[in-house]
């Protein structure tokens, strides 16, 4: 069986989304996501110009050895862009085996672990009482785990202000809109927000909070600190985690619940974090660390410390990446919770699929394949927009994490 | 001052090299190399499409600024391809700086503190014969380090072999040559290259040998303890890196110099190796790891472990980094060894440049800036021609590292 | 190009200031300062004696191999003498290629990375009320960081008590005066002092507390402790740091940021506390730890870990290490915030200087060099007067650290 | 009792001395060492100008009291000026408060622990005949230990290199002299060197050498490996110790012992050495560790992990020092090895002493105090000299370790 052509599609249904699509000699095709936000063309490129070409002909039910092939084979190992084009072939080459195969692609993982998964949705406000007025909009529509973030008086449109009740993006600038950001004026406002909630809402519903980032080791502590008795969910991304070590003082002085991994591209950027169980919850995604194959790895290491699956599900990750999530969540022993950032209806045309929610869950169906399709005619009617992710600066005019 | 442009400039004398220019409102010009061997194209759209745009505009004297920009901008942050975008703006940004001070580069990074920079030499020969008369030919030149490697009886063209006297290019086919690896028969091999070498030429030149991520850490230690009688200057890529604490069973039992590196992209790909004392040499090139002001930083980390440096050098790194890495080279207190593999006229006439080679060391010139531009006109005689690096098999046919 | 002349002068406008003045062939001359509050003489000889000798004929732009030379050519390795001597050269050598480069320094160093530089003020008082008052004094200046320190009932002239509005000037007396010392009463009182502030002026500006070397790492963790609620800025010199691990138990214990570093000499004593995430600012200076090659390496080291700088700026470092700091602030990636005690005015005739203070920020100008020069005829109008810092007993007479 | 004078007193017989002289209201003086080889104008001034002036008055006799005033006192702590200056005040006070006792020194640190103190002379050669030779000349002599340095073919005067059978003084040039340095030589030739000693001497004899901080950690390690054959007594300095991790690599790789301490001033330099067991000898000594109050506290510590002493004693080393020293040796439990480099007529003139050389050992007499005075008529007739230690380049001219 051979692989006969690799192509790229590059779509704009109200945000860029980059697909592969892998045909084969056997009339078979599989996609996959490879959409790298703010910086598509760049993996659009890595895969056309230089992957692409080398697929032409190898035998698509070789997943692993192709997975090697083209982590091996780059040389130049790692990092966002490389991984996402691995994705985004291993997705495509698993969509087509388990067509082959006639089953839903959770089967050939290991068969379904649970029902529905739970997913979190993402209440914003401007300021403490409008986030409490939209978590209770999500309650009401019967999630059961909301993520709260409140803008912060005297920071500029912080990340997560309200951009309408449920579609929130956050790239949409033709050049990266500039947003401010202060620790002192968020810790003094944040643990407020959450001591609102739980006076409003009790403690029957998952509450989330998302670090973005923004908060050195000691300040991310300090917040986890505060935030305890509110006993949330989880704190998402409460420092930079290029150095794994930085999370040891957060934990040293928290229970609070520790999540990070969205921007992890490989297992080699969590091994220490997990294996020092300085995390409870991993978010690294099928498209953003290297596919299925990377991914179940990742939750495999997890697993051995108890850290379970939190996956990263905002809206530039395509309904493909959602698809082949809802498979792995389905499967995956140490499933944790999935966020689930709602497509707007252009994108779900572009991309019928096989999933569907229902109160606070997601659930996937039986097509085979990871179930998700793309409509090329539907697709061309979009053509690429550049747009970018903001950048964040200091009151001073330091550049800082966004 | 302003940014004005921002143009990617792609080329192929001989080999392809990517060259990024950017123009200022005072007619000043720099320029900085972007090439990713075998990914090429993959950069020229992150920087064309993504960071191009953001630059127009920004005061090209705010180096570290714009280096914080563009990496924590990206929010996907390190990886091959985002850290050799980021490199080329920042050696194009000191290019700049350097000129309007009309200083050499090595000025601003703290002046001379060595006179030549010591650079080794590629022998390869098909077999220890063969690679034992190419060592003396380097000796004639008068190199004082040489590597070594030599094609092993049984093993289909392993890295290094062979192909001309100077030049040699890895980077050759349309679609990746597939070599082959069998470490039992290095092993049987390669140390008897080093016994022939040492009762050739004796002990007074440094000689280096590259396992160019082939062996196991038990394979590595075993290797590095035969090699030991031999005196080695370096055992460089002697295991895959991804986990760095890998190099733990190499340093236990073998007093061998490593070196490791080449494939680095930020300083948290060495962290541990270097705080671990785990290697000896830090192979990290300006052009792989985000430029003058992120490789200044992996340096003075290395330093307080009296780690030194050891660039890598190969053809696929363009005269832009080599004139970099010189001026680099002449600044920078803990330096080791600097990698030289010889461009072809033609690519050296496509970049004028004002270094030289002497009796086993490079010298840099005192033109103000990193002293290397591009000849655009010619450059572009050049067009793009796809290229890969090769990939490797083990005997069984397992995808391995090349 | 050749150094011509290395001359030190001394002068003491209020206070003794330490400057040495590097000529060149080339009519550019630079200066830096080398004031060691209490311990003056002793870097003028080895400055005058010593190290003069040696740099008449070198190269003034070989700043690294200069410092490599006086760092390793002393043989007898850092402390605060040695390494404030290799400062004052280090400054001089920066502001001589600054200037001949036609920049301001901080472009040298990499360019502007913020606006304007946070500094802190230091309201002393006798007791709370009058603390208190002294912050409100500050804020109306438009401060947005105080450091409060109160008197203690019971203990003598315990460090910063008040000592008019705005000048304070610790090494006052001919012999050292002799302050007391009780943690048991500090403890009984410095939280009371954060209460009232924090009752007084909310949670909006910074609030900083020094705590002079005085505690033990227990007593320190008690206090770090009890002032949490109060959401200190920093509490700096909670505990002598010789042994770095000391402040591991004050770690453990509070997530009260901890700033450390103006007694520091170089980046060895700084290395433990930074690598384990011990500390949060790093406080060595230019003139305290080498000068701006070293004090880079230091801020590098600390930036791996997200620890800024919150460098000592008391009035013993002279207007010249200043007009440094606040260049090498302008730059520095991960800068924290910056000490600024007002010199006299009759020290601001003396040493004319390029910056200047605007609610709550310091700026610096665009002169070549770092913008402060020596008026060595007004200097030699105020002749070196003996100073000496205080010492401090314990109630049963026990040596303590002031 | 009353301190009533504290003189500093310069002399040059041959080579600088520095000896303080306190002087009491009871006629009873005591004096100490504070020469800094190469700096000694920088402690002169540190005692003259700071800390005489605050001895006056003070109790002669409260000798722990004096030593926490001028450590902690001094506020800017630690250091080679500094622990010198302290050095010398501690030896002047245990000198007046033995003679007060009319005992020997060594009584009031506990008495005799051993009747000789064995002590290693120094064989220097241009080659290894050289060395081999001047070792016959110490064996004949009746020496036990002695240590090895040769003249390395191809270094410019490498340290050690023979100046006359019995006097070395490195401190010679007007201008610090350029000596070279070549790893890769001289690990071709030292271990050649004590294989011919064994080889002619058999191991009957201790047979010590000295690094000179000139390797790095896996240098040393090499280097240790290959002497193990030959079981030297130590290896002394193999790495630089400001990381005093660095000498772990070395531990991992030989059993040679290691030594290290000559230029450490204070206990927090070997703090980590020590406790590691990275280290069998510390060489730290009376001068240059804050005299015999501090000294007694690293050889305390040093004694539970079975490190054992090896102080330094090169000429720079005053005969005052010698003479404590000795006392020190003949008290302390844990006694390795004294370093006795014998000083020149003149010098001993200058310092009568009771002490003397006798098969191997030196022995101390039993004069009241430390039995060290000094002739300051005769000690005028030998004015200041400036003298520097040498500096060492590499062969492209790299600033490097002496």
């Amino acid at each position: 069986m051979k692989i006969t052509a690799a192509r790229v599609i590059i779509t704009c249904p109200g945000r860029n989304f980059v697909t592969l699509k892998i045909e084969t000699d056997q009339g078979v095709y599989g996609i996959g996501d490879a959409t790298l936000n703010g910086r598509e063309l760049s993996v659009v490129a890595y895969l056309q110009e230089h992957v692409a070409p080398c697929l032409i002909g190898m035998d698509p039910r070789r997943i692993e050895d192709i997975w090697q092939y083209v982590y091996r084979g780059a040389y130049w190992r790692r990092g966002p862009v490389t991984m996402r084009a691995i994705a985004a072939v291993d997705m495509a080459l698993w969509d087509i085996k388990a067509k082959m195969a006639g089953m839903p692609l959770y089967q050939l993982l290991g068969g379904r672990s649970r029902d529905g998964i739970m997913v979190y949705g993402h209440a914003n406000g401007s300021d403490i009482a409008e986030t409490v007025e939209a978590v209770g909009h999500y309650i009401d529509m019967g999630y059961k785990a909301i993520r709260a973030q409140t803008g912060v008086p005297g920071i500029k449109d912080a990340y997560g202000v309200g951009r309408g009740k449920l579609y929130y993006e956050p790239a949409d600038a033709s050049l990266p809109s500039v947003t401010g950001w202060d620790t002192r004026k968020a810790l003094n406002y944040v643990p407020k927000l959450f001591e609102e909630l739980r006076k409003t809402y009790g403690f029957d519903h998952h509450l989330l909070h998302d670090g973005h980032h923004r908060y050195t080791p000691q300040e991310a502590a300090n917040l986890g600190k505060m935030l305890e008795p509110y006993q949330l969910f989880w704190l998402e991304d409460c420092t930079p985690a290029e150095n794994q070590e930085a999370f040891r003082l957060v934990r040293q002085h928290t229970v609070t619940p520790l999540a990070v991994g969205e921007i992890f591209n490989t297992i080699w950027d969590a091994k220490d974090l997990i294996q020092n169980q300085l995390i409870d919850y991993i978010r690294a995604t099928v498209v953003g660390a290297g596919g299925l194959t990377h991914l179940r790895r990742i939750a495999d290491l997890a697993s051995l410390y108890q850290v379970r699956t939190g996956c990263h599900g905002a809206t530039d990750l395509s309904p493909v990446t959602m698809g082949c999530a809802l498979h792995f969540d389905t499967w995956v022993p140490n499933f944790g919770i999935q966020e689930y950032m709602r497509h707007t209806e252009e994108t779900d045309a572009v991309f019928p699929h096989d999933y569907w929610f229902e109160k606070g869950e997601l659930f996937v169906g039986e097509t085979p394949g990871h179930g998700v399709d793309i409509d090329e005619e539907l697709a061309a009617k979009y053509p690429y927009k550049p747009a970018y992710l903001p950048v964040a600066r200091l009151e001073d005019g330091t550049m800082w994490n966004w």
